[in-house]
């Protein structure tokens, strides 16, 4: 094999699929990638057999050829190269791969493409198409309520429905819950209608590849086992997903709610924020109090001290008290722009919704601290 | 006790003495901030008891007094407020300090200023004056040679010591030596001819006081036990020294040296930091390999491959090779300017010198490894 390629593009290109790379050491041949040349492009291909990635390249194929390459090693030296042209060889026969950049000269002792796992990027069935913006908005909005209880596997996860013609997305960990909605281009996609559980890793690389082509269609497609993501044809994923039931999340949506108040969100996060340096550090509990026109968060911590800070808001109801995780409000509040939030309560033992009050395709849950 | 202060003002003071409070936890006090209010300032102490700071703030004293707070807890807490005036108070006999900005209100519990430690931040004796980018170039030039051994207590700071009526900074841990001089506005200082070595804590406290008056005569003072640094009378360290002998360094200078070479520190600093890509992660050596005209840097290593790299220089000696752990070359290189070093050689077992072409007031010294 003999390629050229710019040291600038191999470094884009290693950078989007070196986080797919198994850290776990569980087979070698996993710390490796696979690099593929022909035609006037070189794919590279990762997997930890969870999650697996390729990506293409555009270089000067001199010779086509296929062999693995370990992948930290290599972004380590590429990382270091100055941005000029990288010719590649690997002679016939050979297992030393020949870098050279100038001056700078790097022979890597390679594996041959026998022993890399074969890989799936793709399947017709069940084809739909998201924007960028909207596959980033599910995640921001609901990954921060993504259990990390490794006994609840099927909850370390985002949960995919598809909904009245809508993709909703899921997530909670039992004590707070996030959903959002998004339109779909086209539906009664099979696979969605019974929904699917992308887990936390296949979330992160499906952030990567979405803020990798901003405002940019990606086609997916699912089967019983992956999600198949394409962007551009030149960077592809297949995630498998978790192979379980999800959790029977509506029952956790309160039907109705008797009180809400309209509360300006900065407000609200500041005094969050700065109240749980009082709260006790093992529940984080602080506890609002609501009065006609005015909140007061409040926290008293066993050997610091106490603290409270009120402001006003929009809250006609009766007065009264309920406790929350400090670290979950302000998980659910840094997600809202600068807007009016809306919360809603039954009372001091009932979960509490929280929306904004303009957008309404978006909601957390968050259930009451006893305090 | 009441003030009042600015809240920027207080948080630029606690920044200045949070990093000396004890973090050993080995008296509960020592996690504690002393406070004193008086005149139109408040004062404010931290100590470990090895290294101690005093800073002094201005606020409006109405009522003065003296308490121990928790240093951590009220730094979060003045983190997080908005920059406005703060009201302190601390009600007579009372153990609660009431902090109110705006309607933001924390209580904290004190403690009574009794059990902290009483120190000293000054001695008349042996007094003289540094401007600060003196003690930044002393610190920056040695402190990556400090040793981290913790066998060898004495190692782990840097040696000060007046020679000729100038101040010499020294630090070594045997595998490699930092040696910079600079000018002393009044010399023959009885604890500087005897020598002083100030402790890696300390050395990071000097390092802050002297970044946070640039260009300015810092007060310094010497007793047997201590040195007592002054910036402005509004921030005093006083740093316990290690009351130990320090290394006979002038043995491993070199008293003279065979070859010499003039080396592009930029070429020779990227060379070495790439090819140690290929090192042994024990040893990190890499070879250089000096011809006339000419240096290869090289390294391989026994799975992942090797690797070298050529560029120009300026040397007419013979033909030779010399080890160096990368890693030491690279921090010794990254302290010079884009200016050429010259590097000193005897032969491949002997310790080399690197020092700047131009600026004689400063040299290295390393060790070669067998490679």
């Amino acid at each position: 094999m003999l390629i050229k390629i710019s040291v600038h593009e191999l470094k884009e290109t290693l950078t989007k699929i070196l986080s797919v790379v198994d850290k776990k050491n569980t087979r070698l041949i996993l710390n490796f990638i696979q690099i593929q040349a022909s035609g006037n492009k070189i794919e590279m291909t990762a997997t930890d057999l969870e999650v697996s990635a390729k990506v293409t390249a555009n270089c000067i194929v001199e010779k086509p050829g296929t062999f693995c390459v370990n992948a930290k090693n290599i972004f380590d030296i590429v990382k270091e190269l100055p941005e000029k042209e990288l010719t590649i060889e690997l002679p016939e026969g050979s297992n030393n791969l020949k870098l050279t950049c100038g001056s700078i000269n790097f022979t890597l002792l390679i594996y041959t493409s026998e022993e890399f796992p074969h890989l799936q990027f793709g399947t017709n069935a069940n084809e739909f198409k998201l924007n960028t913006f909207q596959i980033l908005e599910m995640i921001n909005k609901t990954s921060h309520a993504i259990s990390n209880d490794e006994t609840r596997l099927f909850l370390s996860g985002i949960y995919l429905q598809e909904i009245d013609g809508k993709l909703r997305a899921v997530a909670t960990d039992g004590f707070r819950l996030a959903l959002v909605e998004t339109e779909l281009s086209n539906n009664k996609i099979e696979a969605l209608i019974n929904g699917i559980i992308i887990p936390k890793k296949g979330v992160a690389e499906l952030k990567k590849i979405a803020e990798a082509y901003p405002d940019h269609q990606i086609g997916i497609s699912v089967d019983e086992s992956f999600i198949y993501l394409n962007a551009n044809n030149t960077y592809l994923l297949a995630i498998r997903l978790i192979a379980k039931e999800y959790l029977k999340y509506q029952a956790i949506i309160p039907k109705k709610t008797n009180n809400h108040a309209d509360i300006d969100k900065n407000s609200f996060l500041n005094a969050v924020r700065r109240i749980k340096i009082m709260a006790n550090e093992r529940s984080n509990g602080v506890k609002l109090i609501m009065k006609e026109g005015e909140m007061t968060v409040a926290a008293n911590h066993p050997s610091l001290g106490d603290a409270f800070e009120k402001f006003p808001i929009n809250y006609s109801g009766k007065e009264f008290e309920i406790g929350f995780n400090a670290k979950f409000l302000m998980d659910i509040l840094s997600i809202f722009g600068d807007e009016d939030i809306r919360m809603e309560f039954n009372n001091e033992l009932s979960p509490a919704v929280i929306r904004s009050t303009k957008n309404q395709n978006y909601l957390c849950i968050v259930m009451p601290l006893k305090l």
